[in-house]
């Protein structure tokens, strides 16, 4: 190969590279070390790719690392937060939070099928591809930087928009009956905008802006208008008492 | 309470409290810092404490916590030593090293039952408090040390000495066999030095020295003759190849 085409080719790597850094940066909110992990999380098997000992490069062995580490994460995470609850109710506590069905919607929320590499049409993956992709995505963070930063993710994607103990007793029903309620004894206007938003399988969406006096204080997408408004209102719940505990 | 009653029940205390520490560092292989995890891993239900908000003080949540940590650790080290095995082949064997009867002759190897406190007598225990002990003590470690000390320990108490994927998968029968072989090929002399030795439990239990020219090599203890033999030889092979790998 040429000098000429040679620097060429490697330029365009690095630059191929800075645009998934950058991508990998944003998604985990620190540095990636070693991108390589990250491209094998969101390598399809159709790919057919192989390392040089001829064994497959795909994320399906990360999957079992990634599952293992939200596991770990998880469990250390109820062990603290539910010091009244015995093994029985810690592991049944668990099994909700790492559901196949809550997995794929925190993989569908992270848009992680943008990033895959593959040889069939998405229409092939199947349902459970999203929450497939998120385990392996932990896999590769836990490989690239260790448990400390996996547990960094899992608290910032996971457990703080998503794992709430009292919801899953089944104490709280409804979020959106209780901002509804804390918005009227603080005499606060809010609004829920709601919109239609096409989801990049050509499923349909709703999106909603949940507004509180004039700031947008919530975001959430989901699969029905009850379902995103519901969303919006426990993310908003969370940032309010995020926000209490900070004080 | 008097001055001199305080300082001599704080000496006391102190005293109680540094046997356990050197106890526990030894076993640790490093030094406790918050000794009351550990003291609660070794705390059995019928010891009916509770903490100051009644709830109760035992073994039996860090037990789900421990399995955790344990799995998550095995899963990291299958996932580089197993480069071939699919997720199916990783799960499969991560279930033999923490299966029920493993975690038992762990927790029953490392005497885990001399350090408990309980109301009842050990014959009322139960087979398996020898993992839920082993289960329990490492809980105890990712509360009082993280993950990385977590990770050190089950290193060097589990997966040094016990965990051989070979064998695992049934490709080495007997580690004797190829130890005898390895010695008869060397030319050296080696000797199976076997006693009785009762447990604390009553059981009897065959302990046996493994001699290979004038040094002794291997200890193990089990509860048959043959498995003795085998345990000793499956540390001594397990030895020899750390000392080939450090060349």
């Amino acid at each position: 190969m040429g000098i000429v085409k040679k620097i060429f080719k490697k330029s365009r790597h690095t630059e191929e590279d800075g645009i998934f850094f950058d991508e990998m940066k944003k998604l985990l909110g620190f540095k990636p070390v070693n991108l390589s992990h990250y491209r094998r999380a969101f390598t399809h098997r159709s790919s057919n790719k192989t390392d040089a000992n001829g064994n497959p490069i795909n994320y399906e062995r990360l999957e079992f690392l990634g599952d293992a580490m939200l596991g770990a994460v998880i469990a250390a995470h109820l062990f603290t937060e539910a010091p009244t609850g015995n093994e029985g109710y810690l592991t049944k506590m668990r099994s909700k939070i790492v559901s196949r069905e809550h997995l794929n919607e925190l993989g569908r929320d992270l848009s992680l099928i943008q990033w895959v590499e593959s040889k069939v049409s998405e229409q092939h993956f199947g349902e459970n591809i999203h929450g497939n992709l998120f385990e392996a995505f932990i896999g590769a963070i836990y490989l690239d930087r260790g448990f400390n930063y996996c547990e960094k993710f899992i608290y910032k994607k996971v457990i703080i928009p998503y794992v709430d103990i009292q919801k899953l007793e089944g104490k709280v029903i409804s979020y959106k009956s209780l901002l509804i309620e804390w918005c009227q004894k603080e005499k606060k206007r809010f609004f829920y905008e709601v919109y239609e938003d096409n989801g990049a399988e050509g499923q349909k969406y709703f999106a909603v802006k949940l507004q509180i006096g004039d700031k947008v204080v919530a975001k959430a997408r989901a699969t029905s208008k009850k379902k995103a408004e519901e969303k919006a209102s426990q993310r908003a719940y969370f940032a309010f008492q995020e926000k209490i505990n900070r004080k």
